[in-house]
């Protein structure tokens, strides 16, 4: 007797309701990519290992899946190379191609190899899944999709106003109340460069970005492991409103001052610095674009949002839910020279994605999945031997032209067998038709929520069944 | 400098207008999976490879992709299993996943997994990529996607009949003129039957079904290479009306007999044989419900239609385009016991496939893409500079909120780049709003086409947009 098969850990099958949730996420956001003028590319799921090492840390490396060769791969190790049993050496001398760890390179390799063909500014998303050799956790899968939409070769900031009122349309779309974090890493690099330490800027960003996770004093323990000095560091925390306390007299978990209050603080604080000045006027601008356009969401200005991506260089983004404890479902932000690694220099782009996996979460949470999917079926013909059968089917052919999914059980089985499948498939409505009905060419139809049946014909149940 | 990164060989980038015809497919093809009750699924791209191994014959195995462990994957290999240097041994030892050959045996895989809460008869569909590592060439390709519709836990034959409905729905809906041949493995068993070789019934299907490509001398060669003796041969001929000629005088490439002729000489044929009873009594009651229903593609009994996979016992389904020269562009057909190799005997099921890329070639050569995708920018608007822009801007969230695709060109760039950029992304309208407009509240609206320019209000642009 075979054991019950399975499938790799970290990996996923979605049943058919999960998937109907799935595409109404990936619908509602592909509806307003379009809208924004948005256009979908798609790359391969395999790139060359080439195009994928050195672009995601070292741990990222690690984390990649390698595909091995095919054929055999081992007949151009020499035996002394096997024999040193170096598996990350090995690895890349058997496997030349890797599954994307994400779309963001993909892009960048897609624009380069395409930029000849591409028409500047280039607007595109891209939903395919990517994986990555993570441990397995709650929440945590070897394979997820992305949603990505970037926009690359403009500078404007036009298209960080879009992007955001794209965010506030899919999630208005979703009816998911969110917050929309917003910072600069220019005024990042201007504070580093104002406390002297201008190389320590992502240092800072990171240890900031864990105020909420790790507590005021962990940070400081942190910052001072990193190198900061003191006094760099209580400079740091007087823009966080707590004037100049020495370290040991900070109180673990403090809340930091509210958003205007910073931002006034950095005003001030970066009034000498040119690249911390220019982070400012940038959020100023996105502020004063924003703020007549109808946005639903809360727009806040986050000082201690970092994003760990090291290629950002401008403004970033973060979405949280509202009322809801779970990480961000959203982020973005702009860079700078993303494409440079491939060869071509000087593209700036700036880009969103959307969480997938975790908007599933919120929606289920907060029960906001629609009840009416709109892909399922309205009516099934309950089958009760061949003469009958052979009517619905005619029947059958006028409601599909009609527009409406719906079903013939195929077998000639018991009722009852019949009516469970139209309960475990939730469908709303079920045909009997016997001989009399045959005869009079009419349906007795029964509402499968309120059990009350009528007779009717065709053209009434079409009509019926387009307006429920 | 770096060299233009590129893709693996054998697999694709999509581009947006790729995309889009794409999806024009897939979406057609949903809908209709849809009106016919089938539920979508997904299922990993990573396989356990002992769900995968043996399944697709020995050539299959060799073309498995297979992902390499992760971590240490040497640190269990010994150094004696290692000088070894056998490519295909050490692969089973340092990887234990492989990416999905196709749709059906993952799905059998999730049938089995998921009996306990599934409801049958289980109508599924999926549409996902699978991998294999053929030899790439013209229009065969390392990854493409297959589109699959299975009923599994019916052996009724309204579930044949509910298919080929589908299939001319399918390609009545894109518009492409197509022949449904059909044929049965058991006419074929019951043919080996009658020839006294009941066991050579895969051989016999295999080499017939090859008379179009290579001939009928060099089918007679293949058969007796595989052990059919002459007169087995000459009453093979018979039933296709050739008489029962000596196979030298046989021409080559001449044409096989109508397919209504051949049929009637199989119903003589077979009639001392069960199986082959069976098989044409099947295709009888596909035949009668089928002529009823208004199904626009012809529906062709084919004899010498064997298709190659092992798996299938009753109905078997080719369809090919009409007038052109293309491979067959759907197919499918009967299992009797697809669920039984992981451990779940006796579950029929019958399936269908569509092959998107070979109908888009179709679509393509015939010129029937739809002009209009639906999905594309309907409007841009000319970014003149920072006032014109933020007027732009709240236009604009009245245009997507009446839901049509619209954009601004992100720089306020020379007139002549913004118009060459609506002209490349093939969008049709262009407002051109500068001080005049602004003070008037008016829009001046170029038709891209005409080359016409007119001024209006916004809720004349809504309304004219509406209907183009």
């Amino acid at each position: 007797m075979t054991s019950i098969p399975s499938i790799p850990k970290g990996t996923r099958d979605f049943s058919p309701i999960e998937m109907e949730r799935r595409n109404y996420i990936f619908d509602t956001i592909k509806k307003v990519f379009h809208l924004y003028g948005f256009m979908q590319i798609e790359t391969p799921a395999m790139e060359n290992l080439s195009t994928l090492l050195g672009k995601y840390g070292e741990e990222g490396d690690k984390l990649l899946f390698k595909v091995l060769n095919s054929g055999d791969y081992l007949s151009k190790i020499t035996t002394e190379e096997l024999q040193q049993k170096e598996s990350t050496k090995l690895s890349t001398r058997i496997s030349e191609k890797g599954l994307r760890y994400d779309l963001t390179v993909p892009f960048a390799r897609y624009v380069v190899q395409n930029r000849n063909d591409i028409t500047f500014p280039f607007k595109r998303y891209q939903m395919q899944p990517v994986w990555r050799a993570d441990r397995p956790q709650k929440s945590r899968y070897r394979e997820f999709y992305q949603c990505d939409a970037d926009v690359v070769g403009s500078n404007s900031l036009l298209n960080e106003v879009e992007l955001i009122k794209i965010i506030d349309a899919v999630f208005t779309a979703l009816n998911i109340s969110v917050t929309i974090k917003i910072n600069n890493r220019k005024i990042l690099a201007g504070i580093a460069e104002e406390l002297g330490i201008p190389d320590k800027s992502l240092d800072i960003a990171i240890a900031i970005d864990k105020i909420d996770k790790i507590g005021w004093d962990n940070v400081v323990k942190e910052l001072l492991n990193k190198g900061i000095q003191q006094d760099s560091i209580d400079k740091l925390f007087s823009i966080f409103d707590f004037g100049e306390p020495e370290s040991k007299t900070i109180v673990s978990h403090a809340p930091p001052a509210p958003s205007d209050i910073v931002y006034n603080n950095l005003i001030e604080f970066l009034s000498n610095s040119v690249i911390g000045k220019t982070g400012i006027d940038e959020y100023n601008k996105i502020q004063e674009y924003t703020s007549n356009l109808n946005i639903k969401s809360r727009i806040e200005f986050d000082a201690s949002l970092a994003r760990g991506l090291n290629y950002y260089t401008g403004t970033i983004i973060e979405v949280k839910a509202n009322n809801i404890e779970i990480g961000s479902i959203c982020g973005g932000g702009r860079y700078d020279d993303l494409t440079g690694i491939f060869g071509l220099p000087n593209v700036s782009g700036v880009g969103i994605s959307f969480g997938a996996d975790r908007i599933y979460d919120v929606l289920k949470t907060i029960d906001k999945f629609p009840k009416e999917s709109g892909v399922s079926t309205k009516i099934l013909f309950i089958n009760f031997g061949k003469q009958e059968e052979k009517h619905c089917l005619t029947l059958l052919t006028k409601i599909r032209q009609a527009g409406i999914n719906a079903e013939i059980f195929p077998d000639a089985d018991k009722l009852k067998k019949q009516m469970n499948y139209a309960n475990n498939k939730n469908i709303p409505f079920v045909a009997l038709i016997g001989e009399n009905e045959i005869a009079e060419n009419t349906i007795t139809l029964k509402d499968m929520n309120s059990g009350e049946q009528k007779k009717m014909n065709i053209e009434e149940l079409i009509c019926l069944l387009n307006v429920k």
